[in-house]
C-alpha cells in the first residue's frame, strides 16, 4: 500500500531526491538464481541517452549504479536488492532562489506537505526516473522471453521522423520546448497474463505509464482511435492491442503515452538544466515501467495458475 | 495485494458472475458514523440507466441492492460493507452453447484457468460494473464536498450531440454497435491530495478508468492533445487537467475515457443482450470508479498529513 | 492493506456482524480448477462443534453455508468466491439493553468508531470465526498434501485430560469460564515454505493466531520453554517447531494458542448465549488460520521461487 | 505484499546482508514535517549495546547510520527515507567455509532459493535488526507521546536479577548460550488504535515480534498464564495487556517475547563473533518494532476515524 512502491510481488520502492546525496531503489520479491551485474544494469542507465542526443540535457550525470544487496557472485539471492545511484554532479544551488515553476509540481507539494525541498524538484525530477529504469533492467531479467521496444511516433506534433530533428532545433532556440508520443510494442507475453478485473494487464500498464512525469494519456490497442470504430471492426486484433478482458492475449501489446512538453522552458529563467523534449527521455522509462508490470503479472500467474 | 480488489485504505473486492445467483462488493475501510441506506445506493445504480435509455440493453435487471453487513441503524459502523445484488433475470442458456466471441475475453480466460465460466462473459461480463457503482454511492459519502460528473463528449466518431440518436439508430439497425468518449469533471478537490510517485492521483484515476472492460485510452486535462502544445502553453491550467506530480492542484480535475466498441454483436449470433453502445452505460462507471479513488486519497492524505 | 482482509496472494475478507442478515467471507486469489461444493464446507463448519459438544454454547445456528460466486459445476474459477451463511437464529433483542461487558471489546469500539453496533459483540463475536472456517476450508484444497490437526492440549490450567468434563460442568455451575491451550500440529510442508524476513512463517502463524478473539499469547515449537534451554538444545528439531529463519524446515510445525476464558459470564446478567470455555471452539479456528496462512505461502512460494 | 516490508501506511523494508557493502531500511510514508537527523537515529542505534554490555557479541561495527533520502534541513519531506549503515568491519571469510550451523536458517534458506549466501547468515542474521532499531528511531517521531521500554524479565530460564550475571559467565566459559524473556511495556496509546479482525494491534504485535530471529514465543497481557484463569478474572485489566478485540484499551499495553539461545555456539567451531545470549539484544529490537506497529496503527486509525 506504500504510496513509493509499484508492484505486487516484483516490487520496487524509489527513494532519493534529484539533487540529495544518492538516488535509487529497493526491489523486494525478485526471483533467486538470475544473473545479475552491475554492468546489465549500467547498460539500461547508459541507453536512457537517446539516439537524438544532440537534444538532450547538458547534465553529464554518469549514473553509476552500484548493487548495495540481494546479489551474491553475480546472481540473485532472492533478498531484497538495493540498487544506488550517487548524484555526483548535484548542483542545489541553482534551485534554491525559485519560486514555483509555473506547470510544475512545487506548488502541489506544498500544499500537500507543508513545505518541500526546493532542489530541483526533489522528488518530482525526471531524475528519479533514472532508478526506475534501473529497476527495469532487473524486470527484464524475470521475463527473458518478453522484447520490449518504445520509441518516439510524434515529436512536435508530427508523426514525419523527417520533421524532428528541425522542430527540436526550433524550440530550443526559442527557449522553448514540445512534447511527444511514444509507442511501445510487447512481444514474448504469453496468453493468460494479466488479471480479469482491477489488476487487468492494461490497468495496470496504464497506471505505469501515468506514473511517469509529464505522462497525460495512455492508450493501448486503438486506443482513443477505437471510440470512432464500429464493432465490426472488433475481430481485428490490433484494437484489442494484445489485452483483452485485463489478460494478455498471447498478440504483440501495444502501448503508447503522451508527454507533454517540459514545463520549466528558458524563457522562464529557471537556471537548472531541463531538456527540450523530455519525450526522448521517455522511452526508456516506458519500456522499464512495462518490463516491471510484466515480471510482476509473471509471478502473478504463476501464483495463482501454478 | 488480492488481484480483484481495488484502493488502498477505502478498499473494496468486488464479487459474482453475471448470471450466478447474485453479484456484489465488499468495502473494507469506510469510516464509521456516515449515513448510508439502501435507497441512497439504489439512486446512483438506478442512474446506471442513461438519458438516452432508448439505446441501451433490454435487460430488465431490477438491481435492487441490499446491505448485508457494515452498517447499523442507518449509519456505517466502520467495519466492512457487504452490498449484494440478486441476479434475478439471469438466464445462463443464452450462452451456453456459444463458442469464443471475437474481440471478447473468452479466448484470455480460457488461456489464464484453464477453463472458464461460459455464462455471459462470467467477470467479464459489464453487469460487474453494477457492483463499482454501489461501491462508488459509498464512497460518495467518504467525500460530500466533491462533485463528479461524467457525460459523453463523443459518440460513433462524432463531437456533435445532435448526431448521436441518429448514428445510435444506425448502429442497431445495422446490427453493429459504436465506440464513445466519456468526460468526466470534477470539482471540489482540495490541493494536496494525491501522491508525488506511484500512488499518483493520475495513475490512480488512469488504472481506475482502464479497469472498466471496453476502456483503450485514458486522458488527464489535455491528454495526447499535450503531446502537440509547446512549453508555453504550460502555464496553462486546463493542460494539468487538475494534477501536477500526482498531486491536486485544486483546479477542476479533467479525466476522458475511450471506450471500444461492443464486441458482441446482433451480426455475429449471439443471443445474449447487449448494447448498441457501451459507452453509454459508462458514465456511472467512470463516476464511480473516480469517486472510489477519491475517497481512497482522501483518506491516504489524512493519514500521512493529518 | 485493507484492515479485515487477511493473506497476501491467497486472500479473504470477511464480513457481516453476529446479529446482522448474514455473514460471510471473500476469498480472492483461489487458483483455479479446484473441486469445490457446499458439502465440503458444510463439513468443516459442522466440525467447528466439537468433541466435548456439551460444554459448547446452546445457540443453535445451522450455519447453512451459500457459494454466491467464484465456482461453476463444482469447480473454482480463479475468481472471488464469497461465501454467505445466513443468521437465521439472530436474536439481538438480547443485548440491546446490556452496558459495556467487563472484559470485552465494547468499550474499545466505542472508543475507536465513535458508536457500535450493540447487537451480540458486532465484528468481535466468535460468529465471525464461522466465515474463517468456511474460508480455511477452501484453503485447505490448494494445499491437499498439508495435514493440519488442532485439539486442547490444556484446560482450565489441567493438561490431564481426564479432569477437563469436572472442570467444565464446575465452570458452567458456577456460573463461570475457564481458559485453554490449543496445539496444532502440521505436517506435509514442504521445506522452503515461508520468508526470511518480515514475511516469515512463524509471523505469520503468530499474526493469524493473535487475531482469533480471546488468544492471549502463540508458541512456535518449544515457545516459552525455549527460553529456558540452552544453546546445545538448538539441535533438537523440537525447539524450532519446524521452522527457523521464518522458513519451513520440513519437519512437523506446531503451534500453540492460549485462549483466556469468556468474557462474559452468566454472572455478569449477559442474557446472550456463551460458552463456558471459547477455547474449545478455538481449534478448528485455529487450523482454519494456519490451513489460510499456509494457503497463502504456498502461492507466494511458487510466485517467487517457481 | 513484500516479503521484505512491514506495516501498512508507516511501512519499511530492509535491505542488506550482514556482510555485504552495507545494509539499511526505506520507510515509505512517514508524515512530514517531523524533526530527523541521523544524530536521532544513532542515539537509539548505540543504546542496542545494552546495559550487561559485557555479554555481547566482541564486533565492534560503529553502526554509523547515514540519512540518504527523504529529509531536507533536518525535517522530514514526506518521501521516502533511505538510512544507510555501511558494513566496516565484514570479514565474510569467517563464514565461507562453513558447513550448515545447527538449528540455523542456512538449511532452510538453501531449500527455498536453491542456494544462498554463505556469508555469516545473510539475511537471517541479528546484524539485519540494525536497519529496524534506525526505522524505529523515525517511528518513534510519529508517536511522541507513547513511551516503549523493553528490558529483561527471565535470562536462562531464570527471573531473578541476580543471578542473571552468573548464569552468563557460565554460558559463555562453557562455549554455551542462554535465551531470555523480554517484556515491553508501553504507556500512552490512546484508547481506540487498532482493527476489530486482521489488523488488531495484538496480532500485528505478535507478527512484529516474532519476525524477530531468535523469537518462539509471544504473549499479550496474562498470555499463557490467562488459560489458566477464570471469567471473574476478566474483569482484571492486567489479562487483557491494554488491548480487547485488538483495540487498545489505553492502558499499558503489555507484551512479552520468548528468545531461544544462539545456534550458533563455540562448541560447535564456528568462528564467526556470537552472543552468549541474543535475547540481549533483542531489548532494542522488540522496542523499535512495537514503535514501528504503533506509528503504522496511529497512521491507519488517522485515516479510518480521522
Amino acid at each position: 500500500m506504500s504510496v513509493n512502491s509499484f508492484g505486487r510481488l516484483f516490487r520496487f520502492t524509489t527513494w532519493g531526491e534529484s539533487h540529495g546525496p544518492a538516488i535509487g531503489v529497493v526491489i523486494d520479491g525478485c526471483p533467486p538464481g538470475l544473473a545479475l551485474s552491475e554492468t546489465d544494469i549500467q547498460l539500461w542507465l547508459d541507453k536512457r541517452r537517446p539516439g537524438l542526443s544532440r537534444h538532450t540535457s547538458p547534465r553529464a550525470e554518469p549514473d553509476q549504479v552500484r548493487i548495495l544487496s540481494g546479489a551474491y557472485e553475480g546472481r540473485t539471492t532472492g533478498t531484497p536488492i538495493n540498487l544506488m545511484i550517487e548524484n555526483v554532479d548535484a548542483r542545489p544551488k541553482d534551485y534554491t532562489d525559485q519560486p514555483h515553476r509555473a506547470g510544475h509540481a512545487d506548488a502541489a507539494y506544498e500544499a500537500k506537505y507543508g513545505f518541500r525541498d526546493p532542489r530541483g524538484g526533489g522528488r518530482a525530477s525526471a531524475r528519479e526516473t533514472a532508478a526506475r529504469v534501473a529497476a527495469g533492467a532487473v524486470a527484464r531479467l524475470v521475463i527473458p522471453k518478453v522484447a520490449i521496444e518504445a520509441r518516439p511516433v510524434e515529436i512536435g506534433g508530427s508523426a514525419e521522423e523527417a520533421e524532428w530533428e528541425r522542430l527540436l532545433d526550433e524550440a530550443r532556440e526559442a527557449g522553448s520546448s514540445v512534447g511527444a508520443v511514444i509507442e511501445c510494442v510487447v512481444t514474448g507475453v504469453p496468453a493468460g497474463w494479466g488479471a480479469p478485473v482491477y489488476a487487468k494487464l492494461d490497468a495496470e500498464l496504464a497506471a505505469a505509464c501515468m506514473s511517469i512525469n509529464a505522462v497525460k494519456g495512455v492508450e493501448i490497442g486503438a486506443g482513443f482511435g477505437a471510440a470512432r470504430l464500429r464493432g465490426e471492426d472488433n475481430a481485428d486484433p490490433a484494437m484489442a492491442g494484445g489485452i483483452t478482458g485485463g489478460i494478455a492475449t498471447g498478440e504483440p501489446i501495444v502501448i503508447r503515452a503522451a508527454f507533454k512538453p517540459t514545463s520549466s522552458v528558458a524563457a522562464l529563467g529557471v537556471k537548472g538544466r531541463h531538456d527540450p523534449c523530455v519525450g526522448l527521455r521517455g522511452a526508456p522509462v516506458v519500456e522499464a515501467m512495462v518490463a516491471l508490470v510484466l515480471a510482476d503479472q509473471k509471478l502473478l500467474h504463476r501464483a495463482q495458475c501454478g
